[in-house]
């Protein structure tokens, strides 16, 4: 539009350079409105860009707290031979190292294709699928990270009332931690839904 | 655009009357551009009316699964004095009634609000107000409920493994009902979601 009108004025100033002023006032009122639109345009882009920077940094706190959640719960064996000291004897601690594992995969990918996608420029996925997969993929794990997490308190809590050793305390430290990864996909899930249902992508 | 197009055409009719017949099709083309708008606020008002009534049927349905959920385990009380066929010997138990009472007393109110909004026409909130409070309310719901029926699970599984007697099959009634209570608040936030980023109110 800018271009088409200046090259009008041009245009007219080559004809009649007499009739300067009105032009001058036109092209102000022009500048103020279309700098309001850039203006409106940059603070999209940068709500945009805080978004992604938000949902990798959550992601990516998600990805070591569920990494740590995995870590603690696979290392929880002390006795060996199916011991009361084994987390493997207990379906809710398999549960939980099976949903940390999951976690860990699940942001470990969103990590890398979201680090992938800020250094090459390049999206590996459609935008519409890239959101759809994020809301879904977060939304759920969320509700099994919570899930999981919950499932395991009681044992822990039932065997902390007899004994306070390595075991219970390395099992309160991997729930803790699927706890705060969950904390992290949920508020990630939130951005996902917003950015899900705004689809204006500049 | 129109407009000046409209003048135009205006200043063109007061030089020569005689080209009527542009002016006509002008009209007739203005005429389809205001049904098209007006076609898509009123495809605009039936997808808000569609969510609407989605999120009463949903809410409806957390409130009597949740209401099944609260009853059921309540009256799961087969010995009387610290028996082990009562609900409240056990945290699990108690806690999946908490979040089962907090569930229903919640669902009431926001099916009662809605349903007065609906027959009043009146709104007892401001439309933001009302928005955050659906999305946070059922979002923090839904995962209260999952984490309240992942919780129980474990014991009612554990007691299934040596008796299956009333006792259980009652907990595990109360366990699907809180499950399915979850299942319909977790749609309702995605709605709620939906609502709360559009924002766009006619």
């Amino acid at each position: 539009m800018e271009k088409t009108e200046d090259t009008i004025a041009t245009n007219k100033q080559v004809e009649t350079p007499a009739t300067a002023p009105p032009e001058v006032v036109d092209v102000e009122a022009q500048s103020t409105s279309s700098t309001a639109g850039v203006q409106s345009i940059v603070r999209k882009w940068k709500r945009v860009d805080l978004m992604k920077k938000g949902s990798l940094i959550l992601r990516g706190s998600a990805l070591i707290f569920s990494l740590l959640s995995f870590i603690i719960m696979a290392c929880n064996k002390h006795g060996g031979g199916g011991n009361w000291m084994d987390f493997d004897t207990y379906e809710e601690y398999r549960y939980l190292l099976a949903i940390a594992i999951l976690s860990t995969l699940y942001t470990a990918a969103q990590v890398s294709r979201q680090l992938h996608q800020l250094l090459n420029g390049k999206e590996l996925l459609s935008q519409p699928t890239a959101d759809f997969l994020d809301f879904f993929g977060d939304q759920i794990l969320a509700y099994l990270l919570i899930s999981a997490a919950s499932t395991a308190i009681p044992r822990t809590n039932q065997f902390r009332e007899g004994v306070d050793n390595i075991f219970t305390d390395s099992s309160a430290a991997s729930i803790s931690m699927a706890f705060f990864a969950f904390l992290a996909l949920a508020l990630c899930a939130m951005i996902s839904a917003y950015k899900l249902s705004h689809q204006s992508y500049i």
